[in-house]
């Protein structure tokens, strides 16, 4: 994708909770992170937010589209409302590159509700809309903000989905710089799982009275 | 549902390794378990090998529409291939009464990908074809056979979908009888993650080189 030595990172509709906390931890894992806003001048203000935190200029704040132009890795985390169109209106700026999806199509009315989209999943949407010209992945949607905020790691995982091998690889390496453990959860046909987990363990976080739900995986090493 | 000491537990198309399984942990915490096969005979050898390792006879073998009829819960795990008409066929048997659904809806040629059903997942599809006379949640999808004929508690939690809290609390029952920690993940609509998750972890035992992997919720306890 690059041959650049310090990969750039653009965090499409990044000024939120989850973009921020992603952005500070990749910045801090040495990347050079961008955060996309429809509106430059709030793009600005969240990454001068995490540059205060990081105690040196890591992040820059540009419009969406400058930011997808700019990058080598785009990831995507716009409210499920604006998904297809951002998606449309960026699609030439994303072509070549690889996309992380981690957007969650949750039902308006009631967030611990998962929404299926047409497509099967919002990853599924996005691969759709993009076209061959893009890698899309699915990844990051059940982390709690709280989590990446905080330095350290972070007792939840991550499961990855895509159909090629190499934009899972990567994906799962952005997993570990951000400090946390990825899985490779098979095909964009298995994206809903990673995407409705969120909605999953907002209703946990609710009914069951705790915060921050993750999930670990286990398993036990096979016969070699 | 039922005004008895003893639960009648009916695992329908039981006779593979995970209803076997299950009717093992939940004959031994005290139930009535009753397996379910299209064939009588497959019912009663696949019961006799329980009772084996029970070293008692708590297990009864029988088609499944007897089996459906006379118990107070009935869990559904056929292949995906049969589950309608299997639903289609005991809908009679089944009102009044709690329906369990494990069945994971796989794409029948690449069991680790998903392939959603149209009416966004089997539990959906089984309350769909049942009616509101039976209520039916979404539970035990991934856990691995090896560990259900274990002695001992279970390292992988069971996320529980249900549109009815009560049904949902009597699965939950059912999960900590078999020596399960069980979370209660939302509606229906939140049904394809908890199946779909089967999919994700086959995948992850597969190319993470682990096996009967499962997972763990994490999370903080909330301020209280």
């Amino acid at each position: 994708m690059t041959d650049r030595l310090i990969l750039t990172l653009a965090i499409l509709g990044g000024t939120g909770n989850e973009g921020t906390g992603l952005a500070y931890r990749w910045a801090k894992a040495g990347y050079h992170v961008i955060i996309g806003s429809r509106s430059s001048k709030k793009a600005k203000t969240a990454a001068s937010e995490v540059n205060k935190r990081l105690a040196r200029d890591s992040v820059e704040g540009m419009r969406n589209a400058d930011a997808a132009r700019a990058c080598d890795i785009a990831i995507l985390s716009v409210p499920y409302a604006g998904h297809k169109e951002t998606l449309e209106s960026l699609k030439q700026e994303l072509a070549g590159k690889l996309l992380i999806d981690v957007v969650v199509p949750l039902n308006s009315e009631d967030i611990t509700s998962l929404k299926v989209p047409p497509a099967g999943s919002a990853a599924q949407e996005a691969q759709q809309v993009l076209g061959e010209a893009t890698s899309v992945t699915s990844a990051f949607h059940a982390i709690s903000h709280t989590h990446l905020h905080r330095d350290g790691p972070i007792p939840s995982d991550v499961l990855v989905c895509g159909d090629s091998d190499a934009a899972k690889e990567q994906t799962l390496q952005l997993v570990a710089a951000a400090g946390m453990v990825g899985w490779d959860a098979g095909g964009l046909a298995n994206a809903i799982v990673a995407e409705g987990l969120a909605a999953a363990l907002l209703n946990i976080n609710k009914r069951h009275k705790i915060r921050s739900a993750g999930i670990r995986v286990t398993g036990e090493q096979a016969p070699t």
